[in-house]
């Protein structure tokens, strides 16, 4: 049964693991001081256009979520995110397991904008509650939105007047650059976010995600942060190798790319079926509203996440596409939608 | 310039490579509920000889430390390692981070023993002090030594008529079992420890700890705590792959064999020039003290850590081996020792 | 200028200052272990009925409630209340600070149902979301609302069918219990929930909160958790001497009778003039709905809380009465609301 | 049984319950926001000679030390304190349980110094470690030891050199800045560290501590974290008019003084008979060695610690005196070690 569960069902793309392969014998130092994580970040830098960035590498976005926000935040300070924000709802209070509240906000299309984020602001005036700290957002959303460059720049011009720090969690940062409507680079994320990660795990990697500091007033000695939430790799190498191959040739971009163009294609068939979606498609998650016959019938052959019940008929599916998604795979389903009768 | 410094200096063995590759474009659940998780679960249980055990896989030994002390004790317990554990010192208050206090005890060789924690235990009378509740210990030791079969199951005989855990953090466990003296089998650990893990980092793999669970009363819901502390690999296979390998026809035994054999070889010619040692050296860490002409001469050549200074003309040096210590690495090593004149 | 802001804004009722001046200059143990918190707890057991519950003395309900929270919950299970829910939102992310989720519903009148809570549990279905564990209400609620004895007994029993911990925050319980319309005893408090506090600060002394454990398995070495979070104080007998005060000869009630008396003629007052309130006015806080015609002209002579805008021409105001309200300032409030011409 | 267990036996001196009483039915705002409190940050400011130091009433000792400590060090960083702080044991892990290892060093008599300190410093090299930032001391010392102006000064350089932070608990301060040898005043103790606290409890109140920030840069919001902690009374009016006591007229030295004086007294009765002593006698803990047959004859008549065994024949015990210590006790208590026939 083919899986469009997610983007982390397979290992990770063939040059990903050639350049691990290739230099699995060569001895390094530990702990991310190898000659790997140096290259990588040399060729992110490039990329983003600064080269006075920092850039630290760890296995996973929860981690890196926590990491983060932990180092960035006083005790008594707290984060604002959309409900949908995956650090609400979907990391076990990771980030209350570090001592912050997260805030939420009701955002349709899991997006923040300043008029979103003032009440809370404006509501948050005493040391009876907690201080308003960090913006943490997500490109794409947790329901495959994507910011554009308007959105963002005047999210962190808000920010910046407010004294609110803005981090992105960048899980499928890949397919949100990729996306055909995309207007933002990496060195627009330098510039208009304070702190951001890459996501690999979910973009061909067998697991690494890229925290890139713009903002290095905001977080000193994260090493040390880093070893104790026991997230520094003895073979740090494990993620340098991954990143340095993710950033050759722009393999990153192009992996994205395949992964946004299966979407599109799966997205395609639901709209020449007249079928509507929870949220315009647009990049490597999709989420088209079937007829539950129609779910029932595809379920046979596929799997993949119920979203949520629209009605007593329908339900919203999400469907993930990632570097390995086929052609076959796309068309067998595409088969099935089309052969629907409704 | 050779070094053998860590363990953790070349990548995986290349068996447990190829099994990671082999199973590359299989489709397989995320979060560590893929077949490769199931399959080292079930060799390593039936190595174990307790198929009712429950068995995680974390990417780290700090890592698993703080999931495993954190899990188990409440706010207000703590627990008792020797001066030299790795909790104590080398993970950056990651315990600590985690909200429990690490009491320590002088322990020369590294090794806790009953006597060594019973004025602990007395001396913590009431609640203006914490309530030891866990004994932590490492075999090896972070200085080498390795637990006799009669020290554990007299440890492990005290932990339970005090209501202590026993946890042992096996970073270095493969080395420990194929040591020559050594007496203890995975099986013993299941029954004379409450939690241990199995270290792959440090024996082949990538990255990744194996967390056996012997007593189940003690810990429930684990993979929360692990979602929690952002310890949940996406591609949890990654873990999974490579476990199945290296419990598959021992080769985790093999690998660990290797390096003591290399250590051994080391060993013995600094024997033979008459140096002492400050650990006997029976495993893949070994610590000769060296006149300081011969430490400036190794340094040449060689990489590795300067432990400690003995006197004004000695220094004890730490030389690590691993599966991937070469002959000839050791044999070049020899050469400069054999030539010293002292 | 007379203040309605609080039920503190005096000192401590003379019979609570009187057993403290008594019994100064005795000798106590310190830290909890004197006379009068021994003879607080035998008065509150005996009140009751049940000398098998354990009781704990600590200086605010704050700290009441981060320490009986952070007692109860491993650390990744979360507390579920009412948005309204002082824990929630007025304690500075006490709750989070110990490293916990607080997960609230919307609740109109600040009282949570079974009905309420299940969507809760339904959703937190996996390791990926925080596990519920405990659900806290108040008694009087935020919005001065009362429980009645069925609603407290069905939530008892949803909670205990769920696994599910019931603590109720009795920061005002005292006004709770004197309602006119109130049905509950302190024993049935007792009986329905496993764990709740009794408020002395803001019914009468200085200081202090009373907390009661019905359900000992549930918390173990409860004087380790107020140690170490600060809240053991050296002169116990402070808290000591104003219980046994208060639970001689019923003064907690009679000073809570008092406080709802008061605020009873208030609110009928407002009933008088038509005017609405924005839960029905039952105890020491009432909440009426004022033209901001009369507004201004109650704030020239009177200090109280502006709730919340109703609308552009109305404001909800929070009056609150305590043992110190006079029937003179009473009257003298009532007075400028008489007079209004609305 | 007269105690000389403690200088917390008794309730409050006099002075401090009479400002009590006399403003108690005065309305005032909450949470530290009154009158008194601000009469007090007055009478403390003008004492210091530092009108723009920052002043915050707590509960207790323990709260002091967490809140403080917890305020002033990111996650990974560590503090510094003799082996006999009271940080380091009996306070429940309070320090660890906010995140923080605590970092002792072995001082015979209870006083850090550059020279303890430095190793310390030199050993924490990396991010495998933690970062040392603070430095506790007290004064008086757990063992009644005081610090030299000339000792604190070079402490204060040597922190200042190092970038580290000198805070000081002065639970028993009172005791400190009046003993006979005492060379510091509170002007001293606001030059010479970064912030301490002046101990209300031990010396005459019912509880509190009034902490002093005199480097301003080193905490902010710093109200934000006493509510987090549950450590914000809602009658903050009861630290208020207990410090606003102590501090008129040096009602505070005044008390201090009379327990050190009933201390020194004491004191002489056991040089007169050639008892010796842990640490030299100059405040109001001593700590007197004496044969065990006059240990069982005192613990009939008297309530005291026996601090630890010294040989088979002699124990060290701890006497403790107070505002409240009366001159027919001490009578009494020389009576039996006069008439002891050793």
């Amino acid at each position: 049964m083919y899986s469009f569960k997610n983007d982390y069902s397979e290992g990770a793309h063939p040059k990903v693991l050639a350049h691990l392969l290739d230099t699995n014998l060569v001895q390094q130092a530990g702990y991310g001081e190898d000659a790997y994580c140096a290259e990588a970040t040399a060729l992110i830098q490039q990329k983003i256009g600064n080269t006075d960035s920092e850039i630290h590498y760890v296995s996973g976005g929860t981690q890196a979520n926590l990491l983060v926000l932990s180092a960035l935040m006083k005790p008594f300070e707290a984060v604002i995110c959309a409900e949908s924000g995956h650090i609400a709802v979907h990391e076990t209070g990771a980030i209350e397991a570090t001592g912050h509240k997260v805030l939420t906000v009701s955002a349709e299309d899991g997006k923040l904008t300043p008029a979103l984020i003032k009440p809370v602001i404006a509501y948050h005036s005493d040391e009876h509650m907690v201080l308003p700290r960090v913006v943490y957002i997500s490109n794409t959303t947790e329901i495959g939105t994507i910011y554009s460059k308007k959105e963002l720049q005047e999210l962190y011009a808000y920010c910046q007047a407010q004294g609110l720090i803005l981090y992105l969690d960048g899980a499928r940062l890949g397919s949100a650059l990729t996306a055909a409507s995309n207007e933002l680079t990496l060195a627009d994320l330098s510039a208009f976010t304070d702190i951001f990660y890459i996501g690999g795990t979910k973009n061909g990697a067998l697991l690494g995600e890229a925290i890139v500091i713009n903002n290095k007033m905001l977080i000193t000695h994260f090493r040390f942060s880093i070893k104790q939430r026991g997230a520094l790799l003895a073979k740090g190498r494990l993620l340098g190798t991954q990143f340095s191959a993710l950033f050759t040739n722009d393999l990153f971009f192009e992996i994205a790319q395949h992964a946004n163009q299966q979407a599109m294609v799966l997205a395609r068939g639901f709209q020449e079926k007249g079928f509507k979606f929870l949220t315009e498609p647009v990049s490597n998650q999709i989420f088209p509203i079937v007829p539950n016959t129609l779910l029932s019938r595809l379920q046979e052959d596929f799997d993949f996440h119920c979203w949520q019940k629209i009605d007593q008929e329908h339900t919203c599916i999400r469907l993930v596409t990632s570097w390995a998604t086929t052609d076959q795979a796309v068309a067998d389903f595409l088969q099935v939608v089309a052969d629907h009768k409704g």
